[in-house]
């Protein structure tokens, strides 16, 4: 039996505990939340103020944090990997390398694998093998939502609501089969938007131009009701494809899921057991997916050699 | 500046000097061979006979096995681990273990990584994400040659020569990607045979009920003649499919090789980086695929992560 923590319990939460219950190995020994701890529905799982996470210590394997790249793990994953060992799925790409440091830090008996999850994570694990093999690889994303950009276009004036779905081109996936690098207008931005403006034709322009978000993207605006909106969208779907290719060999991943946060959840919990046994191992510190040997994730390496 | 042997010098030694021409920072030392040095034909690379290579020891840091699995490998990576950082393509799935413990008795100060390729290989590795992830997982081989099903057909009597083509079943296909498993009939084996035989009916008998080899498989047999088959396959094409689904997400990874030798040759280069890396950082012993932390393929983790 491993004794796994939880720490947060929103979407990613809950799809921990939902991976951990179908394992036969797992004991969840509570769910650790800033709110009150009376207020959350949970599976079967008893609840704990945060702070008790402490207190809770030697019954504890591995704790997952659930929270979010924005505010909670910059300072959650350093302050509880010197007590625990860890996962996290921290996905702000350009503040790995100083996040894993300060972990690193923090450490002195513990092991904590950070920014598991699809991408960072294992689109990551194929672009290195994709690299180190063919010399070459380009990462599409999509058919899915974009949280980022979906916040953007809510945060315009008059938008009540939005959703902005990536759809991965085609024709620029075509050509990483054939070999082709530096491909531009890999991706084409469908904006569902919820608006009570009169000025539909600004809000477009508004839109189209909004550097670091549409500005040089192929972008198409839809104007519709709430209701239809979360009728559309009821969950939050995503995946992309990871394809390398030289003259006489193609490699492709692709990942379609249903619901991004479940997907995420289930690569965290996998990591979640290769952090304990690493740190059986006596391998300790900081650690992205890149470090870790692929033997940790499972007790069978043999037979699926 | 990394220094390379490359010990044998068929297709896939071929693959492998191929593919170190490519690398900047690759220098091929040699290809050893047990024939005549002479009697080959090489792209730029001095020849050597097989024994010069203990002489030449000091300027190697890592050798690359090309040799087969059934008569080469079983006795030269032991022998050549002992004295060097060495990769091999040892693919009998069954013997893998046996040897593993063999290499890594030898070994005191040198990194040996065995089983490299794409399948074992980095199919393995798929099975292995796949199976930690999402608890299931499915292998296809093909469309391509099978050389051993290829070899059975030809030791028939009264056949000159032929070719077996793996084809992976849609429909099952189909059925892993929506997480059916224990799958029955993944794959149709198409037979293309060159016979003087006058009997064709009793031949095809004999290949369909072979066993081990069709007996059991949705089998195909086509004759036709020396001229045609040859035209027909010029190349040894091969690929496959790893598809990993629950009720949530499909993860799946592709191959499309026009060469299966030239991409496993690609594989090895890659993983031969790695035995000189982990070497350098101490990592001693005899390893496979999944005891090598990705890193240690590339130089450039985090632009990647």
């Amino acid at each position: 039996m491993v004794n796994f923590a939880i720490v947060g319990y929103g979407n990613l939460g809950k799809g921990v505990e939902e991976a951990l219950l179908k394992k036969e190995d797992a004991h969840i020994v509570g769910i650790f939340t800033r709110r009150d701890p009376q207020t959350l529905k949970t599976q079967s799982t008893p609840t704990y103020a945060y702070e008790t996470l402490f207190e809770m210590k030697d019954q504890i394997d591995v704790a997952i944090l659930c929270g979010g790249s924005a505010k909670d793990l910059p300072t959650q994953t350093p302050e509880l990997s010197k007590y625990f060992n860890t996962v996290d799925s921290f996905d702000n790409h350009g503040e790995i390398k100083r996040h894993k440091e300060t972990v690193h830090q923090n450490i002195s008996d513990t092991t904590a694998i950070i920014s598991v999850g699809w991408d960072p994570g294992l689109f990551s694990l194929m672009r290195m093998y994709s690299k180190s093999i063919l010399g070459s690889v380009e990462s599409f994303w999509g058919e899915g939502v974009s949280q980022g950009h979906s916040d953007a276009l809510r945060r315009l004036e008059g938008v009540q609501d939005a959703i902005q779905i990536t759809v991965p081109s085609k024709e620029a996936m075509k050509k990483a089969r054939l070999g082709e690098t530096d491909l531009k207008n890999k991706h084409k931005r469908v904006c569902y938007v919820v608006s009570d403006r009169d000025d539909k034709d600004a809000l477009i322009t508004e839109i189209k131009t909004m550097p670091g978000y549409f500005l040089g993207y192929e972008t198409e605006v839809n104007f519709l009701t709430q209701d239809v909106l979360r009728a559309k969208f009821p969950d939050m779907p995503h995946g992309g494809f990871v394809i390398g290719s030289d003259d006489a060999s193609v490699m492709e991943f692709s990942l379609k899921l249903k619901s991004n946060p479940k997907f995420t959840a289930q690569v965290l919990v996998a990591y979640a057991y290769a952090a304990y046994r690493m740190n059986q191992e006596g391998i300790k510190g900081c650690h992205t997916v890149f470090d870790v040997a692929p033997k940790y994730l499972l007790d069978e390496s043999d037979d699926i050699l």
